[in-house]
């Protein structure tokens, strides 16, 4: 039995322990076993919406009062998750702004270890230029600027133009590993052609010029709309034929993939367009990893974890970690999706769980 | 020094060992390593012309008197290379015929472990019907019915139709791993849809439906002639703007491939459309393994090795192992051409060499 | 020319949209893309030292103080680098402790989606049992708990026993991908053979049993000192008699690897173990990715960016992402070392540098 | 209703159109599909034995009569398939020869493209010099010289030395892919090192040299007794143990594998080790593609198809594709064994049943 004494004794010599591993630059495991390995993933971030009605305006007062150039390089508006204050994250993982080019502007040139894309929910007139290539942006493409290549963007019209960007930002700087280089000031093309050169040389479905060898990030700079949506279409109808291709009944979905490899059209980002039928309910899924969601087309409910939104065009939302997430259409719907997937999948930390909740 | 009858002793005592190693099921190295072990690849196989102009009254000849069905399976006539006499094949690892089928004519479902495809130099009106899919065949299509694919085709039209077919048989029978099956006499389906499900779900650009994994040959049933036009089009425009994109100046070629992972369309045989500008010249290549060409558009001659061959709309010749093949156009000349590359780069056994003879 | 009124009113509308960009939940790229983007990776990691004299009084001091058991589950307090004040983290990606275990203690059963290793730099007298499979811990070998195995220790002797661990807690935790369970209480066995089951299965160099199929991480749980110090001396005596092997004159290194890939023993950790002739300096190095390293041996200075620290047995010393390093042995050294860079390899991140600074 | 008359025209226009097909180089498929195409693999090999008791002297008495040496380059004597007649082939797919080097002989350096191995059933004395590493070949061992690495034989002893090289010849012929160079005509080294340095690099459990990349065949030139026997003995063990580790039980195996990639030592063919404990039959296993078993240890009774053989120390027998094999050992028996699988593998042409027959 110890008594008062010992008791004292006892701890101060712990508390002295605890101010030696202070000193020696410890942190002892037991205390924070719990925080540090939980038994499932219990993500800072939190489910959230942005609602594009709310973004736009905020949008457009930036073009009136802030320049773009160089040095801040562009324009563009991050979501920062409120489960991650302080930071311009939408997710612990993906970096989401939106982004707005005025009339006749240009963003100059630069590159970053970062992977990027751009997607366009609506308007259109501006070219971005990936190591020289001038490609279109119009509503519904999806563009990409791999890691390590220089591009820069133009506004070649009297309207301004907005759309998002989605970057491994987070990531990158989390796994220290970024690097940036700016390009030349002036802008490497005033060209705007119909078609990008990457679309002309890799556009063709199952086609593989014999001369280009395989890459990690996929070569085609642009996934335009009239395919993704064709895709999406087929999908249902081989659906009502009896055939396979959709994920589920209602619900379909295309995968942006690199011609070279049949993976990811990045390395570290999902991009993904999903199709719902009217009255079409997803089944839960909830997966290791975090997301984030536009509508590009229609009127949805998304449950993310705890949290029902009630979405519309343009309308942007996150899914964090491990949180269930089902969608209800209430008409048509078209969504834009990216994730960190395939980061999971490179390092064997991938888990998917399918149906409602254990 | 050895006197004549220790000689003789000597003669007699090696005769003895060749009966012996006869009889024991032996035969030596050393009589014949040169013939086992060439310096070089010298294949039997020879490079060969067969002209559309003679095989087609053939195949019409045959229409005419040999019916198509259960047992015989196909209308096909193969290609047999001078040097493999007697054997239906066109090189060592390839086997490639010349296929008809008249008027609302069918051929019966099988299915079998040797990979295949169809391509069409002329004519259309036949479906192919894979796996119970609906696939129209014409004038310009690469078709595939991959590795234990249930296969059948019919003709609508009043009009017979031919065309090649291209399977790895020999290598598949060298290999002893042929599986054949029989399926049922009557077709899975009558349909004559103007686009493919396989097509439908896969034949767009970069896009990947969701849903569906990973295979071993392409899930893509039909490479269509506008595709494959555009995209040798497009090379030879880049070309001409300093990009990069053809295999040499005035050379365009695409390679049919597997979306799913980005390597060639059949896990066995490699399958290309070449473009040459009126007055090209190609560079001498010498490639382990072989290939069979057919002229799909234009005039030109073919070099291989010591023959030079002139050759015109739907000519096919053979390119045998460790050959020169060099390639002149005298018009605008569009080639297709497979070969068996896929089988020596999956066992370390490629080698190829550019330039002029060594 | 703008007044001094317009001015004032412009800040007016810069402070509004500032503060709609907080209550809208947007941060802008322009005022931080420096730091979310910096030229080159800035790790808040620093180089640092822990001194094993430092470090194993206080291990003894908790060995007496604090007991081990469910809940905090073990003994082990993690390195904390300076630059990241507050979190138990060696590097950005890195969890690394000092572990202890007293006389006939025992550590309960459970298991976790983080990776780990043991690395054992002084005694023995300790068992791992991973999945069941008892693996003794003894002086120079390196023991493996991957991803999702039950582990659980046991110390069989009179003398406590303390080793290092190294984990991916921090990778994990910012990916929010860590899953965890508890084993049974008691522990799955009492056995303490010489050599482990997974040694006695895959522990013969270049020998596969046939019936065990490809796993992502090693099947080896333990890499013995004698097979390693066996390889690191034959490298040296290669590189005397003129063969390839060492890493650089002087410098000889192995990799622990899985058998079943050849690639690292465990997706996300890089495990090595170095070795130095007395008087080498090895070029210097510089990498994307951290890493921790442990003198087994010797005693040298290690450079890490601008600091020199001198190190002897048990010292451990990290590397910050894209910081320098070089080593100079003052005796005989043998330095354990594990890095992230599987994966920096596995996203397309990886970049190496190797030479004088530029 | 055809009439006589009519009949005798119809078979003269047959009889024209197969003369046309033959002057066309062309061979219908309708009369051979049968042969082609067989409803499951038909090899013309066979199964069948040679027994060492009568390939020995045979051997012996070639080392009396037929001098080694440049041109024919090696004394070894073929196993000819009775199905192949005329072939030195003991599948379609392998080579196999006993091999025969008197006291002190050497056999000349020469490379090709083909990949080999040697194993020895008994015996000693013999260093092959591969790429001028002296290798030791002693019972038991696997000795590797792949694709394209010079090698050469030497006899230091007093006493002739025999085993048996297993190649890809048959493969390599059928594809025309063989390339031969010779090498110098002096012996690169006469060095007769206790382990070469293949070993010494890469003979290390789990241990990869950080200085060596990838190879698609093994860098290990030696697989050593010792290490094959023990790593038999410890799953026959482990099974004792209700641990997993043997293929069936009483049947344990290991593959020699490449430790930088974890597959096959060669890339062509596979290479193993198994054991039999007395009494035990095997499960029939059916396969596509060819082996051969060599008995290092022991007596069995090997069903192969219909035949049934008794094998003793040294036997040898093949086992054509997708034919049965059972073996039944009246002893502890051990039995080397190499096939092809890694072909069909990687051509998507494996097949295998397991179990009694259909």
């Amino acid at each position: 039995m110890m008594g008062a004494a010992s008791g004292q004794i006892e701890q101060k010599l712990l508390d002295d322990l605890y101010a030696d591993f202070e000193t020696a630059g410890l942190i002892p495991l037991w205390t924070q076993r719990d925080d540090l390995m939980p038994m499932s993933p219990q993500s800072a971030a939190v489910p959230h919406l942005w609602r594009w009605a709310d973004l736009l305006p905020i949008a457009e007062r930036s073009g009136q009062l802030v320049p773009v150039g160089r040095g801040g390089e562009r324009r563009a508006m991050a979501l920062s998750n409120p489960g991650l204050p302080g930071l311009p994250y939408a997710t612990p993982t993906l970096w989401t702004a939106i982004q707005y080019l005025g009339p006749h502007e240009t963003a100059p040139s630069h590159r970053h270890s970062q992977g990027a894309f751009r997607f366009v929910v609506d308007g259109e007139g501006v070219w971005t230029n990936v190591d020289g290539d001038a490609v279109a942006m119009r509503r519904g493409d999806l563009l990409l600027t791999p890691s390590w290549a220089f591009h820069e963007h133009q506004n070649v019209t009297d309207e301004p133009m907005t759309w998002i960007d989605g970057l491994d930002i987070p990531l990158v700087s989390q796994l220290d590993a970024g690097f940036f280089e700016f390009g030349p000031d002036e802008l490497s093309t005033r060209a705007t052609p119909e078609r990008s050169r990457g679309e002309r040389l890799w556009g063709h479905p199952g086609l593989r010029p014999i001369s280009q060898p395989d890459r990690p990030n996929s070569p085609l700079a642009a996934y335009r709309w009239e395919h993704t949506d064709a895709a999406l279409t087929a999908q249902l109808e081989l659906a009502d034929e009896g055939a396979p291709g959709v994920i589920e009944p209602g619900h379909a979905g295309v995968r942006f993939s690199n011609p070279t490899t049949g993976k990811d059209a990045l390395v570290t980002i999902r991009t993904e367009m999903r199709r719902l039928r009217p009255g079409t309910r997803t089944v839960p899924v909830r997966s290791v990893g975090s997301s984030v969601w536009q509508v590009f087309n229609g009127e949805a409910s998304a449950t993310v974890g705890d949290k029902t939104f009630e979405v519309t065009k343009g309308d942007l939302f996150v899914v964090p970690s491990w949180c269930d997430i089902t969608l209800t259409a209430h008409t048509h719907v078209d969504l834009f999706r990216f994730g960190d997937e395939p980061v999971y999948e490179a390092l064997g930390l991938a888990r998917t769980f399918r149906g409602d909740q254990k």
